[in-house]
């Protein structure tokens, strides 16, 4: 047997690190829309918005556990994105990391509605509607509150995706307080279940493009139809552009009040062929590791 | 004392193993069904669906805990039939494990209705009933939802089952990104959180023959009757089968999407005197340590 | 200002270690009982049975944290009784460090009362009473549930109390698979919590006559009077007697099932004068310093 | 990129420090406020009591991640006093410290008030009010509960930051039990918790006077007006002092039934040079930096 699976061996680096972008997102959303499904269509009677937040940690947690080796977990276009600004990620691999994100996010979706196939009908009445009282595709994206303006929106994901930045920073700096060798994963679910307790209630804490379009996306075709890109004035967009701004913002407030001042030279400043074989293991590290 | 105790020493490496497995499943039992006990007895008022979330991720934890060190601890007899089938557990052995599992867990439901008789008679009224309002044969193996057809309770244990195995086999991966040492029965503690918070809801997020089968043994005998078997149209056997196949499924996602890519060799490759001193002292180490 | 406090320096080891032991166990009842109070008083607006389960385990964490390093936190009255049966700490030590225990107990109610004076007397409208609704007696000490018999009270605390050893001793045996130095004190709090959500229904999981007997003491002579040693037919010595058969029936399935099989020597082989030195780190080793 | 933002280097030390305390204090105000803004404005629906709890332990987590390698991260005017008074930091940075400290929970309660803009006009009918069913004053900043008096609310910020003090000595105590490298934020962050579930039902667990100077301040600009000053039989002054003593009071509780027995010369006794160079990479360390 593992003679047999040792031949489908692939040698690419790039196809690697996509496959396991893809499986990390893919994890995400079958935990984190998973708990919103289970909350849904049991009326809150097995879990409440606390598992919710527990659900997106968890599954950000274990997402990164099982991608982190391979493609240094970015999971998340936004961070693909600010990395690549920062000139810590090669911008070649920005359009393959983020396909397989958002289509991990679409295989992600598919299964929680097919785990929740029976639940969503008995739920929905047989009818799968985006607004109302029985509206389940809030399970697979964000909808906005119905007092949030657009704008409000946007300010909301900026913040929230400019927290979750300046603190996974924190936790990969090695000249800081850096998290402990092998925990990363786990503080890094912490920081999403913070934020999930502290800003969710607003447009329901995206932070994530992939983890809002694929699922969108899923809906759009399995049947939830049209109303899943026009709720909420048109919301779709939003956690596409505001988490990517926010996510540049949270990197600049980082870099500037904590990172650059620093004495001692940083990894950035270590021979690269050092980190080249370190292959991820670390955020911080991973970060740099492709950095010509 | 501590001489009297040593005359108990048995000196089967088999035995050993499988008075660990026993007790591991015994703890889980213990602490996971005691908890859906409390829950179910006190209408909520003592705990609610997260504490039940909280008993088994807990008792899994100190599970393995207890019997790592000495058995592997599989707990669970999809893990083993996975790891016999890889190839990284002995065919032999598995009769023994499986046996020992499902005495544990049957062990381990006679203790929780010995600690909640008074409670489980209160409750339900001195009747002993597997549906209805005060069901209580639910607080020992699971009964699927109302809506769920059989099979959709089938695709939801190979989900379930499935994502447990791609979690469990990522944090032994030493190649990727592993649980750092004595930390793995936490993280293992924290998938089983997590799919009870996401999976949960359709049929009890069984993910172990032993832990279903065991408690429902118990029951048949203790006096709640046949109707243990033939309630949910016949639901006993989809957690016996299930859950087998989708450990099946979760390795193979987890070998073909990541683990046969890693380009160094792994620990499979080492000499396996080295693995044997080990002893199972890691779940990866301990899955290959039987390996001829 | 650190001179001065130099001064202070007691030289005796046993007097050190009871001052250790009394303010672990005034932590314990200060986070424990102190959210009792506030889930209480509150009616369950500021906290639910979670909060009581979270701050048991915490305030246990944070009970060892403060004196492990000193007294090797047994924080316990059954756990000490357990160690010396076994051999494992001199006999001597015991009265006072129970002493010590009950103190501790004692004055952690005595705070608890002080810091909840006004919710306490707002809540039961200025009386102090053991029963109805608006008792506030079990804040500081456990009382039966309505529908427990004393025998069912016995089982429940035997039941706890050994299975809190049999995990505890799990976590300190270094030939299995034992708990990262310096998280021992977490996990107790998770094994505190674990039993929390599973078997606290029925009598409150005292698990600890030193947790049970001071608190008690304290609204015995504090204005609850003689009602606290009389509710619940008498119910105030089962914590007490119960816990301690518990912790032998807990330390002999542990030493039984998994310790007197492990094939190495184990550190109760080590030469002592090595142990000695170690001064308490360990949970493990701390338990075997004191052998002669 | 990465070079022009070095040129933003800032020398000097004070200067470094004050930035990283105004950053940390900022998350933890922009987290734990947050999430009272979430459970407030949402009426209970979008989290419990128990999600304010987890906001302000997982906000000073992260906020000590994010500040503790440069700053020591004291946030916390109460600590920061303590250490002066026990000689180990610097009287000299005192005022630079508080007012850091200050104006970063200004400015996390103006993040707050900006992302729940819209959340906050809903709920208010559009208007800011300090009391009544609909008050957003304490989003922000704490108000005693209708029962405790002036003196029960001194005793209880007394006791909690007593309690505070008392379990964060502990973790960094290198000769009593300390928590292990790089889980220090996490454990006091636990302890957080820990006071949350069990001591903030009088008056909202303060424990800080700046996280309750500064956005007192913001609300009493931003528009709720001078009542924020007035509520409470003029509470404001109480979590401002109260948190001072308790501080004093812990540190000396733990000072003198603990530290001062301690037998072997601690890490206070090390040249300094030797300390300096740690720039405090470890709570303990970083307290005794500065001393000369």
């Amino acid at each position: 047997m593992d003679r047999l699976l040792k031949k489908c061996c692939i040698r690419s680096s790039l196809v690697k690190k996509c496959l396991a972008e893809c499986l990390g997102v893919f994890i995400i959303i079958l935990f984190g829309c998973g708990s919103v499904a289970q909350v849904t269509t049991s009326e809150n009677k097995n879990g409440q918005y606390l598992s919710i937040n527990l659900g997106f940690a968890l599954g950000t947690t274990f997402g990164i556990y099982v991608s982190r080796g391979v493609s240094g977990a970015h999971l998340n276009p936004a961070v693909t994105l600010s990395l690549c600004f920062l000139g810590r990620h090669p911008w070649f691999h920005l359009p393959f990391y983020v396909f397989s994100q958002v289509l991990g996010a679409f295989l992600g979706a598919a299964t929680v509605a097919l785990q929740y196939y029976d639940a969503i009908m008995f739920f929905g009445g047989g009818k799968l509607t985006v607004t109302g009282p029985t509206a389940t595709a809030g399970i697979f994206s964000t909808y906005p509150a119905d007092y949030l303006s657009l704008w409000g929106g946007v300010i909301d994901q900026v913040i929230g995706t400019a927290a979750l930045l300046v603190c996974v920073l924190a936790l990969g700096d090695r000249r800081n307080s850096p998290a402990p060798p092998g925990l990363e994963p786990v503080l890094v679910g912490a920081v999403i279940l913070c934020i999930g307790v502290s800003m969710g209630s607003n447009s329901g804490y995206s932070l994530n493009p992939a983890r809002d379009l694929g699922p969108r996306l899923f809906t759009y075709i399995a049947g939830w139809g049209g109303e899943v890109f026009s709720a909420g004035d048109g919301w779709w967009w939003v956690p596409l552009v505001a988490t990517n701004i926010g996510a540049l913002v949270g990197t600049l407030i980082y870099e500037l009040v904590i990172e650059v001042h620093h004495l001692e030279p940083g990894p950035s400043s270590e021979p690269p062929g050092l980190d080249m074989n370190a292959e991820g293991k670390h955020v911080g590290q991973s970060w740099r590791a492709n950095q010509t």
